[in-house]
């Protein structure tokens, strides 16, 4: 056991997982984002250990870029995967780290490489989260080793000026609306179901709707208002069709009311069964969430007024100032009521 | 409270959780979804467990409607939410829960009610999923109070048969593209940057941020193919700018180029800082991920050819044939090399 | 790397992991039961790697006890936890798997040894659930390890005899309980049983099950001292029976014993499968748990005496106050040994 242990303190490192439902699809594939999780993680560990083996500043090591990487194996299930990373090349101010990951079937002892890959880190201060720091040289096996090195690292500079940040297009282009109008705060997500989110029987739990209806309201509420918001209320909610597994979600909200302390946003939860798509699409359900805006002390602050634009948000508008206003007359019977 | 836990096995139930950074947002006020969710797990397993309590066909109970929800005082991370739910009312074919949520604070002892809720839930049975099963009866401690339950389910009823789905137009509409078209399958989502997403320092884990790419891609390949899809490559991805706690993560994709076994989805990861709003929306990361399609015993099927619409949509097409095929030419000189 | 790799292939494993916000509790200290639940991981995946080392039907390694387990010293986090382990013990239906685990501040380099832990894997069949299998022989360094390893076998199998399943009553709740009671601290929580607790074949991990009877006695010892609490300890812990996929597992706490620096909690795991009702609730799993209160600064505080009220309460304290007599005699002479 001494032997591995004092290898991972030096410059490789090995980590391994069992592979579980929430890690692949339905079928059973794990994720490919999950495998690239677990590499940038062992690259992330050895890299900011590495580049903080000399005295200076602590740092932390950011990812800057990740080579060309293949998936030459598809990974399952209860298999486990082990990722074995090592510092192969040093800069002043980054680091290589090579990786590669195996997948382990412990029920037959099949053994396969899934993955390799290349990934580059650079050192940042914690004192000044600007400031880049030096890398601590490492040892080369043999001179051609670190020429070699070099040359990817060449290469890699090369190319990452050249590339850009491409400047696509956003995908849905809103033609830069101004804040405070409704087009401004509109937001909406998609979430693959996955299997945590359903019951034994493969149909998502409502709360686990609710809760992705609660956080795209509560971006919604924030962009509009840019402060700490929280929930204040909840209309009742209806549940018209069920959903299930292996459905994409498509969850929006657009504000529609504002009073001086609180705001209304209207949320739809659309499902999408991706792979029997002669299904279609669907609206699943609907519901209006209340929130209110605080200060740093939990203070409520004032909501901005909205800016509206044509009938249709006029028209929303008004229909949520009613039910502000049924549900205001409400509380102050309740209120009354119980004195 | 004490009476409603000695019954626990029975028509009671306790559910207690301590809230953790990631069930709050960034200045440590719990999410409304978070105790949306407890509250309907609760729910569930109550439900479940009542209308399971005769003999027949063994069944789930869905939720059918939650009742409108307030929620009294914000909770905060490191309290301890307690959730009591108690079946209220059975009809022939659905219970009512009520549930209380309290929070504790287990280091100064004080409690505060935070929510009352009230849901619907309908049996279904587990032979066949579309037939709803009966509910054995529950127990009053007095007439009125059944009387009282049956009032509450008459009008909830009354509701539900009023509200219809609500058919809101899709938020962005984009004109019901046609399948195979670029814009049929685009997708994105948006995601509240977490603690567990982040380095101890504030920065998102490279890892986190390829994963969200791969789950938008992943789509994006789903809903093209219609078949079960896996990660073929991803190539060199480059970090421009940091992503910092409290910001709201935008990840769209789209398909670029397809050849007969593989498809070629162009994803961009948009950074949005909720609150410090001024630093405005950036580009953070782009990529491009190879997918290909498998069947149900896990052999590569033919991609559907892509619809191009448009002369940016053939110029990308272009270019990500331009990738495949240098990639197809590095891999063949590999193996020659190899040999 | 190839040393490292082919090592982990035979019958030791290492895992590590950077630990996250959600690991901890609210002042940074991680929870003693994410560091067991890392330990069970582990020694699953090596038991049941070697106990398919040979022809015969597939079979998946149970945990059937954990031995008492010390947590010498708190891990933050931020830093990286390191999980070796190894089979040090085979018998013809059950394999000893010891785990050393260490802390290291990758910032600073510093490293700790925070855990040993000894663990008992039992075979069961893929075919039939209830058939245990044999298991392979292990290569042992020297004879006399053999001979030690059956010495633990023995007193484990003796003491795994004794132990019934302690049959404690239900936590009955008190109406209004004063402070420093067993009654003001005893707490329990509700856990619907979802996929990524489970195996692949749908039983409960055993590391998922102790994560939550720490989070459980973690509530009891903060209601008692209103302090930062942490895991000191945890007694020895037999399995008694299997938990399934599908079930609800209620876990429940109560204080038994309390020194100067230290106080004891009995948990109770009870096991009910919601739909199969008729199988009816059993009892899983009971323990010990240890635990220290630690000021703003980490250093020890004084434990607030307990007030007993009743016979029973009396009676576990004293039997408590035995256990910890019995573990400071043998801290003693361990040390003593050493020197």
């Amino acid at each position: 056991m001494s032997g591995t242990q004092s290898q991972a303190t030096a410059s490789s490192l090995q980590i391994c997982r069992i592979m579980r439902p929430d890690d692949a699809n339905i079928v059973g594939n794990v994720h490919g984002g999950t495998i690239l999780k677990m590499i940038e993680e062992a690259g992330c560990i050895i890299g900011t250990r590495h580049c903080n083996t000399q005295p200076g500043d602590r740092c932390a090591a950011q990812l800057a870029r990740v080579e060309r990487t293949d998936f030459l194996y598809p990974m399952f299930i209860g298999e486990v995967a082990h990722v074995s990373a090592e510092i192969t090349y040093a800069s002043k101010h980054s680091v290589e780290v090579q990786v590669h990951v195996m997948s382990e079937n412990i029920l037959t002892g099949a053994t396969k490489m899934t993955n390799r890959a290349a990934l580059w880190y650079v050192p940042f201060s914690l004192e000044d989260v600007d400031n880049v720091t030096e890398v601590p040289p490492i040892k080369y096996a043999s001179p051609g080793q670190e020429e070699e090195g070099k040359k990817r690292y060449e290469a890699q500079k090369m190319e990452r000026l050249e590339t850009k940040e491409r400047n696509g297009e956003l995908l849905m282009p809103v033609s830069a609306p101004e804040p405070y109008t409704v087009g401004f705060s509109q937001s909406s997500l998609i979430h693959l179901v996955g299997p945590s989110d359903c019951t034994l029987h493969g149909f998502v739990h409502g709360g686990v709707t609710m809760k992705l209806m609660d956080e795209v309201a509560g971006i919604v509420a924030a962009r509009h208002c840019k402060t700490n918001i929280v929930t204040a209320s909840v209309d009742a909610i209806n549940f018209h069709r069920k959903i299930m597994k292996g459905c994409v979600v498509t969850v929006s909200g657009r504000a529609t009311f504002a009073s001086n302390k609180s705001m209304e946003i209207e949320v739809f939860v659309d499902a999408d069964p991706l792979i029997e798509a002669e299904k279609g699409k669907y609206r699943a359900v609907t519901a209006f969430f209340t929130y209110i805006s605080l200060d740093k002390q939990g203070k409520p602050l004032s909501i901005p007024p909205m800016k509206l634009e044509g009938d249709g948000e006029q028209k929303r508008f008004e229909d949520g100032k009613m039910r502000y206003l049924q549900n205001k007359a409400k509380r102050l019977a309740d209120k009354e009521r119980q004195q």
